[in-house]
């Protein structure tokens, strides 16, 4: 019933598979990552738009595949991490990529900061309770990238506990994914003069205030300590099992069509089937029949 | 910051409001409401799926500034408990109507046969855990209903614990509507042929067969009974407060333009505000400026 995963394919529109488009080497630099540059595709917003349609319509028949074929016992699941600074646009793929797909075979969690019982925990305590089960897509808005990223920045937690969690996650990840997890880590990539404009535009628009909190400027202020922590974080943590897409952000359309041809890849990979009847089809039209 | 709900208002494609076309009236008798029947709509099916992108927009809109009130303190929830016998389309509703919001707003959950652990509480408390929060909209594919229903039918509880339960259901759900939720309950109402034709259609694709159960025709030879069930469940639960809303499900793009609209009218009796900001934003504006 189950079958070990394909190795991942080639999917327009990109011109190589975006898996490939996207990693992050061993020898990755955040700097060599132009956030409003567009690497793998030739059209325009325009395009962009209409070819998310298309490889939205493709997730989501995947995704039936991927959830009947688990009902019938195919272990696998997908976890989604999105990480990357406010207005880097989780929110618009949780609502334009991931709103492509049944709802019912979603499971997805936006991580806070620790509540004062999930503090006392190992930091991954939290992380391990929201794991997708078979034929879900995880999404987790933020995650356990946090306690390496804010915490490192803000000194929230000590230098030697940072750096034993890199192993820690590396460990963590590596048992998911012995365990049919395929899991995709993306950074969304934005430029500083970005989020200006994003941050300006919840300050101008009444509908957008509630989105905006002063404490975002002061984090905007730590920019290069932030682009720091994740370039150190993506080095450390970027493993072949669980590898690290860097994903420019600075065009929202260009972003998202990336991650939905990642899933897109994901799942096509995992190549699901559609499972067998485990009746006989014509007994029950015949009962069906008399009913 | 929160407000009173208001009356729910008549709103388009239906020609009078949707809570009042689908309302059983406590004399209310199922074999009145004709499944094939579109009551209150005059398009089909091609008007049907243009309207419901437009409501679908509609409702979208509304849960992004109801997600967002909450934020700000706004205590109200939804919920939607979508009852109906198989194949009546309560996968298709989570599909096409609450696919059309973000799905960071809704919680949802299928309520199967109860696990040996929750068969020894009563059996409200599985459904208490899977409450929506503040802000969110929730929707129980099944529910407490089916302690009232398959229960009744198969006789899986005593008469007099059946009887207990019509009450019990009634003050939990009095106690909701008084914490600020908006219960919808909604029975998707299919012909005994219209299921006939949904099930050999399993049988007849592949790509359907994980859908069938040979236990489906098991419960369609109990029809009457379970019709039965459902019309005393409707009378006995159908309050002012926590309404039944029974929809004609032999059409399916009716009954989700139905569900859509009885949704999108919850919201607007809510009538929810965006947050004022909490902050001076002339002030925001110069530090980001800066920043």
């Amino acid at each position: 019933m189950s079958k070990k995963p394909k190795d991942p394919v080639a999917s327009a529109p990109f011109d190589s598979p975006a898996h490939r488009v996207f990693a992050a080497a061993a020898d990755f630099t955040l700097a060599d990552v132009d956030p409003s540059s567009r690497p793998g595709y030739k059209g325009d917003k325009k395009s962009g738009g209409a070819d998310l349609a298309v490889v939205g319509a493709a997730l989501g028949e995947l995704q039936e595949r991927f959830f009947a074929a688990s009902r019938a016992g195919a272990p696998h699941k997908v976890l989604l991490v999105l990480q990357g600074m406010d207005t880097s646009g989780k929110g618009g793929i949780m609502r334009h990529v991931i709103g492509a797909v049944d709802p019912q075979g979603v499971s997805h969690h936006a991580f806070k900061a620790p509540t004062a019982a999930e503090a006392k925990r190992d930091f991954l305590w939290r992380i391990a309770r929201q794991l997708p089960k078979a034929g879900y897509i995880g999404v987790f808005d933020r995650s356990h990238y946090e306690d390496v990223l804010i915490h490192k920045v803000r000194e929230l937690s000590p230098a030697e506990e940072i750096e034993r969690r890199y192993g820690a996650i590396n460990d963590f990840e590596a048992n998911l994914v012995d365990k049919n997890t395929t899991v995709i880590k993306v950074m969304l990539h934005i430029s500083k003069d970005e989020q200006r404009k994003r941050l300006a535009e919840r300050l101008d628009r009444e509908d957008k205030h509630w989105k905006f909190n002063p404490a975002d400027i002061d984090e905007r202020g730590l920019w290069d300590d932030y682009m720091g922590a994740y370039e150190t974080a993506i080095q450390r943590t970027g493993t072949e099992a669980a590898p690290w897409f860097v994903v420019p952000a600075d065009k929202k359309w260009y972003a998202r069509l990336a991650v939905a041809t990642l899933l897109r890849e994901a799942l096509e990979a995992i190549d699901p089937q559609w499972p067998a009847a485990d009746f006989d089809v014509a007994e029950q039209r015949s009962r069906l029949a008399r009913s």
